[in-house]
């Protein structure tokens, strides 16, 4: 059989397709979408999913003049294959290459750019609007997953466009997953609507069976079921403003561009709930979900995870001693509750659910209602962890003022991904974080050096009248082999000095400190002026008793930390130092102002110049 | 006939009373309202209409034991008089007084802090699952308005609760308005279950006609409603996990009591759906909600409001120069859109609303969708000015840090009430934004110091290829009376030098720079030496080239800004002169680090130290 793929350079050439070559290229596209990731790691179960979706909709609709918005975007791998991006695929979420996530820039069959959940129903009822206001015939599509509809900015932007009434089309991609399977009353209500049976009257096989000759009686049930799905008030969409359509299985080509077919012409707001599979086609992905969200390379064959060989015995990551730790603490201090928003597993608080299910709590894509509920939580007497990665955290940034430190409750945040991610990009570096948090009053902002220190962080925040206190850590980790040391309470506001002589000093924050010995020892090693180095551990309150002693001794310094340079520690040491009438140079070394791509950690690190090279290369040019 | 209220010391008193008696003190708490708000402004529509929901609350809960959450908070004034504040609500809003607002640090019966909306239900599930844990039966409600319902985070609240199915109740206080009427399709369906039939059925009305003999058919009735209600499915809030009891009139102490009294002894997650009249009970009030949700000083007897006289011909706000400014811009740049998330009254948005209808959108509150719906808008080629108030705009970080900035599109943030608000308080001050938005790369922050500044800034945004640019301006205004100026150009990241000739320099941003003048006026008419004054305009970019000559020049600067001192304009110039090498001692003027509370501007701004005195202090002493 003659390869399809290979000859679509853009949506135009899927239009020529008949169903049956549309779901040969589906085929062919699911086969490649295996073929790189086990080569090359990338989100792969929610793509599997979604390859059907992507071609159907190309298909119907004439992109890129129609718009297509995908919430999250990871789900996005056939879009971007089909949109001229085949060839280009082996660059995924590599350095210079193509993000994993659709993004405006680099193309314009990517109306939207994307990476947090729950934006796609807001971002298209603005293109609709602007479409509207233009008079432009254009159809706009959101493509939103049951996980990302939790985020209450998919209800906000639900009650709008029903209020609005544009010609809009909402697609409910429900495989019943977010990274972990998905969790609230509504995901509920969507299992009852897919189990109702109607969804199994409009399953492929129903089509199988009554045999192509049939035709009209099966596209008669789907009008059927349209007539029917459009009584007002029948369904929390119609409820909404929409009509209703399905469930109607979302990996196959013949319901889909039925479906896209019909709704194409019906004027004001439509909601097509379409069922797919999680990891479809690959049969480890379909059985193990969260697993193969992102599994890393695989041997395609065996299913087999291929993991880089460490001589160390226990590679660790941040992640898991928040996950071990926060066990350990909540054993000896039963107050202690654990909080993530869809995040068990990349938080490791999975942990925690499996050996203290009653204390540890997964509230769905939902970080504002995860601050504030853990607000209510304090309010309660309780104490929880919030464990948020830094940059969802920027989605709860109100709560965290507004219900919590502004009434100095006692919720520790957790913020895991603190930093620069790697490959994930510019959506997902959590580098804001120290800057917005520094000015929030009675917030203690704290980042540990390492895994031992992070466990002491943990230790210290639960001990009792610390108000909110926040610890942020980096993806990855692996920097303290044995990490399960006794807990040591550590003096808040304090920095460790890690060696006083020098003739200048580095003051570094965070696991990024680990860079700054190695730099200052090959500076040192090659004959440069000791350095001093000090890990300051909290950006606020900030070790004043420290900083006067560095301003009266030193005349040059270097900040480190893996977060943006304005607003974070170089800041907050140049607001003392100013205020304080000491007259000290700083080189503030971060993350620049502008907004950072995807590329490994390491090699982001180098391009902002706060690896370990570029910290050796502030300290020569210093002196 | 004897006065109950003055016997009523906390809702022990309350538990007492019979039903008629109920009526009686309802009915004084709303004449004491009427008489405190006309003397001593606060807010008066919302907390009229709830003046039987908290007495029925008091009456029926065993508070402070029982949990009751108010959303928003503006509408507790009832349940503040009715918990030991009757005496000091003259204090209401006043420095040093009792809060506006609901406050846990105020009193035991005030159960969650609150100034924002949507917060209740999550924070209320925190509470009850708190008190699951601890094995207590206390009883947990929240009380929401038909507005703070539109918030995403609401929703995120009710998906969780229904999830986890603890014993709480949700009271939506339905009066079909937030500050202006209401918006959104949520709305609609909740006006259609008001005028369901239903809703008639279980007015107080009935119960007269029926009498009390028939007491029993009434109540009757009201269980054949519970059950029907409880039908899965049938109802948005039953598809969330609820059971829906109403609606029924929440002006009527016999209903509410009623019905508390039976949904106490149901399992699981309940929602009652009260019908209020905002303003109930004082005419003028009840037929311009709008303009009586806040009206200031008022004569209670003939209704007309009280404003305070003035020399100037043309008393002017802010919000008006950005409301008469929009259309004027609008009409000659037909890209241009205004959107505000509930404030078209607040924001003066109104006037647009009213006179280019088709270009202005009121998003309901939804801060964040109303930021990604702008980004939308400006996908689609339109130019939006998304107005927020600074402290609500928190709620949409990173709508604006992801939707907007990471892809460079021209969304024109206009931030009113930046700064100190005065009497609404620690909650709605304005005094974040500099800091949160400076550390965002590729956008323009700016603030004007007079009205004529903040009509070339929105003119020069709407210039092409400006990306999101932000303009923060305060609450008030009257600075310049003639402000209808042509239109210039602002070079962006230029500063103003106001005054060159000096000894020492004052740099300031905003509003506040009028003090900076009037202080420096005041010392140097005193004998002091020359100061100069630079109005920087932009906290980002800041004006390089002007630093550098400070810089060079000065030894002491002093920064002013009504904001936080830690990451606003005097963090921004810390962070230049210590990377460039100038040893300049800087006095940086702002709002300290810790929460302010309210009272007057005049009288905040002297707390803080930036008022005209404390600048000028701030001078003397710097020499």
């Amino acid at each position: 059989m003659q390869n399809i793929l290979n000859q679509i350079d853009s949506p135009e050439d899927v239009r020529y397709l008949n169903e049956s070559q549309l779901i040969q290229l589906s085929q062919e596209i699911r086969e490649f979408i295996i073929d790189q990731c086990a080569a090359n790691p990338g989100h792969f179960g929610a793509s599997l999913g979604a390859v059907e979706l992507a071609v159907a909709l190309h298909y119907s609709y004439n992109t890129p003049y129609d718009k297509i918005v995908w919430d999250v975007g990871h789900q996005a791998y056939a879009h971007k294959i089909l949109t001229g991006r085949r060839d280009a695929f082996t660059t995924n979420r590599k350095l210079g290459g193509i993000s994993g996530f659709p993004r405006m820039s680099e193309s314009e069959y990517d109306a939207f750019g994307v990476g947090h959940a729950s934006t796609s129903i807001s971002a298209a009822l603005g293109i609709a609007e602007a479409a509207h206001l233009n008079k432009e015939d254009r159809h706009v599509v959101a493509v939103i997953g049951d996980g990302a509809m939790t985020g209450g900015l998919a209800f906000e932007g639900l009650n709008n466009t029903g209020w609005l009434k544009p010609n809009m089309l909402v697609i409910l991609n429900d495989n019943d997953m977010a990274i972990d399977p998905n969790v609230g009353s509504l995901k509920e209500y969507l299992a009852k609507l897919t189990l109702s049976g109607k969804y199994n009257q409009f399953k492929k096989s129903i089509w199988n069976f009554l045999g192509k000759n049939n035709f009209r009686t099966v596209i008669q049930r789907f009008e059927n079921s349209v007539k029917s799905a459009a009584l007002p008030g029948s369904n929390i969409f119609e409820t909404l403003g929409f009509r209703y359509f399905g469930p109607i299985d979302g990996n196959s080509i013949f319901w889909l561009t039925n479906a896209f077919k019909r709704i194409k012409n019906i004027e004001g707001p439509c909601f097509l709930h379409v069922v797919t599979k999680k990891g479809k086609g690959y049969k480890l992905a379909e059985e193990s979900q969260t697993e193969w969200h992102a599994p890393g390379k695989f041997n395609k064959e065996t299913g087999q995870r291929i993991i880089i060989k460490s001589d160390k015995p226990t590679p660790s990551r941040y992640q898991d001693v928040f996950g071990e730790t926060i066990v350990e603490l909540a054993k000896k201090n039963d107050k202690i509750l654990g909080i993530t928003p869809a995040m068990p597993t990349g938080s490791s608080l999975n942990i925690m659910m499996e050996e203290i299910p009653d204390r540890a709590f997964d509230v769905g894509i939902a970080e504002g209602h995860a601050v504030t509920f853990s607000a209510g939580l304090a309010a309660g007497g309780y104490l929880p962890f919030c464990n948020i990665y830094s940059s969802f955290m920027q989605r709860a940034y109100d709560n965290v003022i507004h219900d919590v430190a502004l009434q100095n409750l006692n919720v520790v945040f957790c913020l895991d991904r603190g930093g620069i991610v790697g490959e994930d990009g510019a959506t997902h570096h959590g580098v804001f974080d120290l800057a917005y948090f520094r000015c929030i009053p009675n917030m203690i902002v704290s980042s540990p050096m390492n895994e031992v220190e992070l466990r002491n962080l943990m230790y210290t925040a639960q001990l009792p009248g610390k108000g909110p206190f926040s610890i942020r850590y980096p993806r990855g980790g692996d920097i303290t082999a044995d990490w399960h040391q006794p807990f040591k309470e550590v003096p808040i506001g304090k920095a460790r000095i890690l060696k006083d002589e020098g003739e200048i000093a580095v003051l570094s924050i965070g696991s990024v400190g680990n860079d700054v010995i190695k730099a200052i020892k090959q500076y040192e090693d090659e004959g440069g002026t000791p350095v001093a180095h000090y890990d300051m551990r909290f950006v606020k309150p900030i070790d004043e008793e420290l900083l006067h002693k560095i301003g009266k001794r030193f005349s040059s310094i270097i900040t480190v930390e893996n977060g943006t340079i304005i607003g974070g520690l170089g800041s907050a040491v140049a607001e003392f130092f100013t205020s304080n009438k000491y007259n000290v140079f700083i080189k503030r070394l971060g993350v620049p102002d502008h907004f950072v791509e995807h590329g490994t950690p390491a090699e982001i690190h180098t391009q902002c110049g706060f690896d370990v090279n570029g910290i050796y290369k502030a300290l020569k040019e210093l002196i």
